[in-house]
């Protein structure tokens, strides 16, 4: 693969802010809420009836399937402090097969990235992309037109760099990690928990609800990951000037040179690699179309800063680096970004 | 069907606590988080290898449907306060087709029953259910050896009681809800998109992870709703040490005269209805189980009591009381009835 070029020398000195020991919290909550938002009605028809017992010990009821959905929503759960020291609200989204869940209590029982960033004055909003979580999903055949996809824990061992492919075995004391892996191997297992399936075909879906969250809550700062870099990136082509900042952590895509970049190149953003991925073919190749975004956006004068972890001397992250035992610290690298870009008070 | 009889006359007074006007918290937050609890290693063999494109313009990947997964897990997210005025966490179960939403922000934008136990200086446990949610879902039918059954909103509307069997029609402005319904009937569709899927082979698994939460997080007081009746009085059963009240809104079931009921005569249980119950045949069929369980225990001496809201003169709840516009009324005669059992400072 081409080499991830640190191309921010900003981003080069100490990045060594205040973290967050221990569990409590360092602001004052002033509201905790939750939304959906997103999609339409959709109703079915023709499908058959059946007979089902809903509770152990109930009557049998007739189940009818056919009538008035809604699909296509997001769920969107927020806590607003007192007194943010952000300018502007801060959007965490995730990235596939998974959940809000990426940015709460690491599986290693520690505070995540939700707590690091309340307790640095942004008010914050954690979501479930469409078909994932608490937003719910649809019938297959019928409404999405794939199945379901089920990450193994061999594929998330691998694919989210904790180890070498191959390298995973069923039992954990046999598992052989990257060395200087900096994820809480111990946890891998708790990790495996918050694992949801996802659907291929549901893009254009999921990039409409985001677009609308976008529409509702923002101007915003939005934090991104994985399979979220290309909502994150099109998010801000679709709107960008709601979208004030944009960290894209380990996107596995970017939009093509086609895109309108010209758009978004006053709108500050940070993407951020991990470690290993000269060991990984797969993110070697994934990896490729946000180091193109950068290059074509960065040509034409882009407030586009791309930043490899390693390379910085911050070794041993793989793909879930808010989850590893340095996720502060790579916070405090994005805290500092934020504020060098004048998204602080 | 047998009339809803009110018979703990100490909850006939006046209940008319402080209510929690607007969204603001009252209360300190100390900490934020969430967990995945219970459940298993699932080992899947001889599923055939499909190859999918993950993210829009990615490379084809090969995809392995075999291998180790984890099933059976629940969600569980907490807010614990500073200085809290409850002996006990409060833990929130949901209801069938939902997840822990139902207690969040109520579907007209204001605040739900976790904000206003929070408020009322009790930690919060909300939590997703196996299969719903947060919580994760597995295969069917290989794991999962049922279908999925999704909600219509003809469903929810009848089966929820906001409007007589046969009053729903797909335009907003059709639909006939029962006379005085206090549920924000402008906020239905909203509302409707808190749905998720359900499966009615599940009730094990979904017991097991409860129980399993119990044994983490109590000593505790638990509300539960709906189908979360049985699993709420059964976790009574399975550890009536650990669970130190009880408060089960509109169960759709509850123990047989089998079950070892004078194990929980000394746990404090509340069991509330609604409005509307002789109006619906599916209620006044499903609400029989809890009334010969409170006559049962009643009879052995528990410390069990039954409160049907509009024999109490609070007209007009539905099925989904916490989001009704008088939710902080109903759970104001909730409050008073812990404090009255002991269970607050």
């Amino acid at each position: 693969m081409r080499r991830l070029a640190a191309i921010a020398p900003a981003l080069l000195g100490a990045v060594g802010l205040a973290t967050n020991a221990g569990t409590a919290l360092a602001a004052d909550v002033k509201e905790i809420g939750s939304f959906h938002i997103g999609g339409e009605q959709l109703t079915l028809q023709g499908l058959p009836i059946k007979e089902l017992v809903y509770t152990a010990g109930g009557p049998p009821t007739k189940m009818d399937p056919n009538g008035d959905f809604h699909t296509g929503q997001m769920y969107v759960q927020y806590v607003k402090l007192a007194n943010p020291k952000a300018r502007y609200p801060l959007l965490l989204w995730h990235g596939g097969g998974l959940t809000g869940v990426t940015w709460e209590t690491k599986p290693d029982g520690k505070p995540g990235w939700q707590m690091y960033f309340i307790n640095a004055g942004h008010d914050v909003y954690v979501s479930d992309a469409v078909e994932r979580g608490r937003a719910s999903w649809s019938r297959f055949p019928e409404v999405y037109t794939s199945e379901p996809v089920f990450r193994t824990k061999k594929e998330a061992w691998e694919a989210f760099r904790i180890g070498p492919d191959g390298s995973y075995t069923t039992d954990p004391a046999q598992r052989k990690a990257h060395a200087g892996q900096l994820f809480p191997i111990a946890a891998f297992d708790v990790f495996a928990m918050q694992s949801v399936p996802r659907w291929v075909s549901n893009d254009a879906k999921t990039q409409a609800a985001y677009n609308a969250l976008v529409a509702k809550v923002c101007p915003c700062v939005i934090v991104v990951h994985s399979q979220g870099g290309n909502f994150g990136f099109n998010a801000a082509l679709a709107a960008p000037d709601k979208v004030k900042g944009l960290i894209v952590v380990e996107p596995s895509g970017a939009p093509p040179e086609t895109a309108n970049l010209a758009s978004v190149k006053d709108v500050p953003q940070l993407i951020v690699w991990g470690d290993y991925i000269p060991q990984s073919e797969l993110w070697t190749k994934l990896s490729q179309a946000s180091l193109k975004y950068h290059k074509a956006l960065a040509g034409m004068g882009g407030k586009v800063d791309l930043v490899s972890l390693p390379e910085k001397g911050i070794k041993g992250n793989g793909h879930m680096l808010m989850m590893d035992t340095n996720s502060d610290q790579v916070a405090d690298l994005v805290q500092k970004w934020m504020s060098d870009r004048g998204l602080m008070k």
